[in-house]
């Protein structure tokens, strides 16, 4: 709602024996969870046979033990949590995408987004094809199908189809005997790749599930490369290596990623601790105590807290309770103060200059409930700290955010935000120091901060640009 | 399991003003209900936005309040219940099937089964096509969607399409504009339409569909009629009408379809009454009582007993509250003699020498348990008779049995399979009688009792065609 | 809705070894799902361990394979379905009631109802009582358990019960050791019992559910009797026989009870044509086919047609897959003819001069519809009639009928009714007749039809009478 | 699991107007669900009807909207969330119990467990009492009606019944027209009261939710104290006040409470950073950093970090995404190393010689595993410190612990639980210093940690007390 998402996560195992890969996988998805909460999906390719488990809502929700078990063995498999970003919450649209075809299948999962798509989408078409999704990873599948039936080689035709292709992708396919994991050329999404101790090779978005399934780290995928592995082991194409300046989403180590994880060799824990650092050097405060606003905030506001050397302290109790089925309180009861996230701790505040550090400000509501909470629990003042510079401009990249309107920072000057929120100041983290998060500057986006953009964005690139254009106001469904 | 299915039923509605014509739509497959049991779905087209909504189950089951709701206002929809014939009971398989397009949309209803679907799929892929189902109605959708590219009308994008398809089907299609139907040159399956009295125009396969939304019965389509119905009302197109020979399925008014339908201008209710009455010329028993087996044998045993002049009587009561989730008893309790689905009235049977019409015997299996039955609760005699010839062939038209495995018929001598089933006499209605049910034989088709196939057979037409062929194995599912 | 409702079927099994008694009480519950499809319960008494599964809903639905498994093995068993008679449809007042007590626990399955609960129950909670239903069937179980504590004999607790208890019930009861079956002296409810050919020893409400577990008749149980089982075998307790005047509920006969059933020797089928028989000789007319309304009025349809020598014809198509969760038309749709449930079949009725049989005009809504259906298929008359007398007061012995408000044939004449619904001519049973169905006058309550009420009536018998007055608008619920 | 379970938590409002409060329960409940996932109550009083609503499982997924609607308005509400203590987990334990009557009804709501309820229940039964769940908390709601029809009051009722029943209560009940809410001489149990804006009196076990609800926090119930709220407003009989010594549980502060919750005037948060300071003075060693095992070490590993001057970390990540239907690694996955709840981030530990604080160890397994994962991430060191002496004997005042075999601390020294969890070192918080977490030692049960026990003990008190001996192995069910 008020706050930002990351898209997708992408997962994927490769065994020389038959293993049971559906319970591996639902692990790892486990542990990229945060990346995606909508839907979920599992294929796994047991001899050319593509069996397949989707559904609506989180891991937990999606898959009972009898899918795991009916899913279970094979040598190949392939894992998808999805926050849609592309295709509205249909569910044709949950990933992966499995294509049967008489020349071979795919199952393919995908992390970003396209910014060409829809032409690319409008050409397949008047050749007469039929779309099933309104996701642009459909795109992806139909040139790897087509290319492949031109090269007759899986290998070739990702390849060939990467040259169609622009935008955000970091892809994890299955075709009958090949598992292939590819990162587009700008590296805007992570992708990692280890190895088990009984040699299985992994894929994932994130090293965190790597550790979840006990995979030693190996390395990231460089951006533009592919990694092909079948009965012979793994080997690389990097071809579109290099063809393009690396431009890493900066907002993966503010935000989208787990703080155990490492990202194109950075740690983000000890990124997120750097903001926080970062942020003492540039907005230097009298106070009494240093707090992080849960989960996200707390490594900043621990770096804030040693290098200005106020106190760090546990500011908030969160209730962790909160599901699918949580029933929001109205309009009316919030205006009464009923109040159910996040409680601040009085013993903690009360008296106290404080300190907040929050990664983000994104339309200003949750900030300014927030502090204002701490107002009523005691605090003598509190200065609002982001990790992050303002967010100006929209995403194409693949998260949430792809509208400019509704975000706070395009509308107000910075001390209008700082009195919205009622903070007794209020710093954000500097362009500059942004790009410095994990030592050198070694190529980040920084689009949504103001940046360039790195690809061409024409007026077809939003969230909803099928369903916008094609299918205006459909929305399907098929199953309770 | 031991009986014959229909497979499919279809409905659609074109009303010039936007009504909440979702409703009437599940009123329709309700009517249409005994037609196919495993899945249902409805499309309300409204401005060219196909509001869908699918499920497995039952009409009951698929479709909440909130369902129609939503789905609700349109002037177009177009609705399908199933019962699998080609294609495994995956939910992507279920129709009517949405094809998203830049060009137009279509959603499309259709019963039958064709011959000639896997050549045509395999053509289509080889052109770069992926197909999403295993059912040969994509097919359909997908020469539809490539003709209509061609010719930039969707009325003869139809007419195109069938030229290239063979075999069984009715179909309701809808497109942004129009509501189309059409009826294969053979008139396999049967399509008819009414109009309401204000003025909606009204497609279903029975006309028990068009009395259950007070629909007036006009006529049924002529085999290989398309009717387009727009803003200007209905046209017809009659280029593909007696290009081929009449071919009704007999089995529609010997068993599938309702006794309160009208098929091709005859009454279901009378064929089965003549059915019977055919048999008591051809069978003639001495007997006290004449009792029909619930429910489709009933008007045939009130035939026999009109004609042989014996009392017709109720001589069973039927468990009507057997549900999708009854526990069927295990083979032990089976032997034990526990009775769930019918219970012959003692007070009726007890002493008396009984014949005993049903419309088939498949298995052999429930026909022996419901006269050992009659036996136990005192039946002196009982002669089953059979209101059909011996089934003794395949049906790749679209009934449930494409193998002739299995077939008792196909394995036993008449004498052998009373002799199996336990009864004092057994008589099948005669192969000549059976084409003149409605009256002088006008065109059936009777390949299943062993007359000739109207439509070149090859060895892929099988009911898991394209499950055995391409995507062996595979079972998909998505949503719970 | 429109319709009388039978209150509740009981079931019970003893068998002297082990065994899988949840699934054989699951098929008996099946039988007799007519008598009630509100709730369904399942106690099995596994040497003293009662394990218990009770829920909303119809045996289908309340029982998965998981609960017959864990309820499973036992040696004694009793089950209960319910239409609630008093008590709302809380899921607390599910039967079997189960007790827990130190010395020692009972199940109890009731069908009927009493006339002095309300009077009891105040006068246990005066002594310091809680109840946790709303139904009079807790009554009975703390009478049970206070007067056990007092005499040490479960046998003897259930006789001195009796004697505090007034209206009807036919109890199946299960202490740690014995099962025990108990009719009330007036014998208002049926109660049968029978042995399989094992052994075992059953009690029904119905003999249709001796059947369903091939059990083998015995007899039924005489007004007043209580029948006991242990590892001894059976024996019977008269002491209460012939206290009171045999008065069965003649309306098991024309309606609630299945024709497959014996109740007090008597066959329900012959009952019916009986019924049917005596009204063409009361109601004579010129017509020419008879046909009776889907279920119970067909075989009463059967008896007028022989009677008559008018034709038998079948005349309805009944839709039979209206489930739980079917979405009823809203009353505009009605209007425009929605039509659902019942179709006349038109072939059967057109230009015809039809007399239609039914068991009952209650609120006369459906059948004014029904009527209204054949002049449509072009019924040349319509002489309607009844096999009953006119319903005229309420009925306090356990059906869902107990306020005469509502009842048509309180508030109109009969010839007001016949132009209220539309018929030709309308005829009901005669008073005389309706007591020879079986034959010979034994007794039977006819207080529906204006005959005497058998038990002192007070204020206090009404249906909701706990909720009415103890616990006004109370609404609970546990489970979703 | 391997973990402590509080029981119970409790919640009332009063509001003098009718209003909406089964949603301010719900948000109260909300805050409480920590001390119970496995079911919840909402039961709301409108002018004396008793509107129900409870399940299984979380407050998320107990309460529909519609729900929430339907039990709405009213003036008095009682609430409660449970882990089962006494009573299995049955659906008929599910609190408040609600007692129908006809001289008036309750609606009680209890925390803690009772060391007497074995003998009062006995004696009840043997009065003829039925009882229907198998908590004690029934036993409490019969008291308290049998007092009340002697003495017609039910202040002096709850007053009465308190001189019966022994143990840990802490009570919220709503007659007809009063609230009111008790505790129990000894204290054990936590429940303080305040006030909203409006006036409404709020009663709850911690006071996190009255700030969920927005009332101000008056002040905690004495022990010993009865609050009675109607429309004169509140007062208090404090008759049974200073009868016993104050004996609350010190592991509400340890364990059981919110960090934001103020217990008995002492804040939850600042006692646990006590116990960590005291544990640094206890337990001092040469490390790098502290860490804390989210959620409950996280205060203690600060309190040891300032003592000791040892720099805070945050070391693990934790997945929230947990839900009731997460399926566990099989123990096979585990000893592969799959890792899904906790995850220690590897830039923050590597190479460190770490302490490690959380709050207990129970049967050490989950500790040793997470000390193996810190090994595993490239720890130096890793000393494991406890917030609260080794836990050696079973409690009976309401937690889940009411057996002393499966206790670690039990069965081996501290060196041998050292060696077995595999940590360089070990310290535990001193029994002197737990007993001075809110400052000076007040009086606490310390029985669990070899403390006096400050109530008999009988053989009767354990949690299953009532099935073990009434019931054995009964489950029941109702509803799905």
């Amino acid at each position: 709602m008020a706050g930002l998402h990351e898209e997708c996560g992408v997962f994927g195992i490769y065994s020389k024996e038959t293993r049971d890969l559906a319970n591996l996988t639902y692990y790892g998805l486990f542990a990229l969870q945060h990346r995606g909460q909508e839907s979920a999906g599992i294929v796994v390719n047991d001899e050319g046979v593509f069996k397949v488990r989707k559904g609506m809502g989180l891991v937990n929700d999606v898959f009972s033990p009898e899918d795991l078990t009916r899913v279970g063995p094979g040598n190949i498999s392939v894992g998808h949590v999805r926050y849609a970003t592309t295709g509205a919450d249909d569910i044709n649209n949950i990933q992966p995408i499995v294509a049967n075809h008489n020349k071979g299948k795919i199952a393919l999962a995908h992390n970003g987004n396209l910014t060409n798509s829809y032409e690319l989408r409008c050409e397949l078409e008047e050749k007469g094809a039929i779309f099933h999704t309104t996701t642009d990873s459909e795109v992806i599948v139909y040139l790897i199908v087509q290319e492949r039936l031109k090269t007759g080689s899986i290998e070739k035709a990702v390849g060939k189809a990467m040259e169609r292709i622009e935008g955000a992708y970091s892809l994890v396919i299955s075709s009958p005997q090949k598992l292939i994991a590819a990162r587009d050329p700008y590296g805007f999404r992570p992708l990692c790749y280890g190895v088990t101790e009984d040699g299985m090779i992994v894929f994932a978005s994130e090293s965190c599930a790597l550790d979840a399934v006990n995979a030693r780290f190996v390395r990231d995928l460089l951006p533009g490369e592919i990694a092909i592995v079948d009965a012979e082991g793994i080997r690389f194409d990097t071809t579109h290596c290099q063809t393009k300046p690396r431009r890493m989403c900066v907002f993966e180590y503010i935000y989208f990623a787990r703080p155990d994880s490492t990202l194109d060799g950075a740690s983000v824990s000890q990124a997120r601790q750097r903001a926080g650092a970062f942020l003492a050097k540039e907005h230097p405060v009298e106070a009494d105590i240093v707090i992080g606003v849960p989960d996200s905030g707390l490594e900043a506001a621990l770096g804030y807290s040693r290098e200005s050397g106020i106190p760090y302290a546990i500011g908030f109790t969160k209730n962790k309770y909160i599901g699918r089925t949580f029933i929001a309180p109205s309009q009316d009861l919030r205006e009464q103060g009923v109040n159910i996230k996040l409680n601040p701790i009085r013993s903690v505040v009360e008296g106290k200059r404080v300190v907040m550090v929050d990664d983000s400000i994104v339309r200003g509501t949750t900030c300014r409930r927030i502090i204002s909470q701490l107002w009523k629990a005691g605090a003598k003042e509190v200065h609002m700290m982001v990790s992050a510079p303002p967010f100006t401009a929209p995403c194409f990249y693949g998260t949430d955010v792809d509208q400019s309107k509704g975000l706070i920072a395009n509308q107000m000057t910075i001390e209008q935000i700082r009195e919205q929120i009622g903070a007794t100041s209020l710093g954000y983290l500097s362009y500059e120091h942004v790009t410095q998060l994990t030592g050198e500057d070694t190529g980040f986006c920084t689009a949504c901060f103001g940046g360039e953009y790195p690809t061409k964005i024409t007026e077809n690139v939003g969230k909803l640009r099928f369903e916008d254009k094609i299918i205006p106001k459909d929305r399907s469904g098929a199953g309770k």
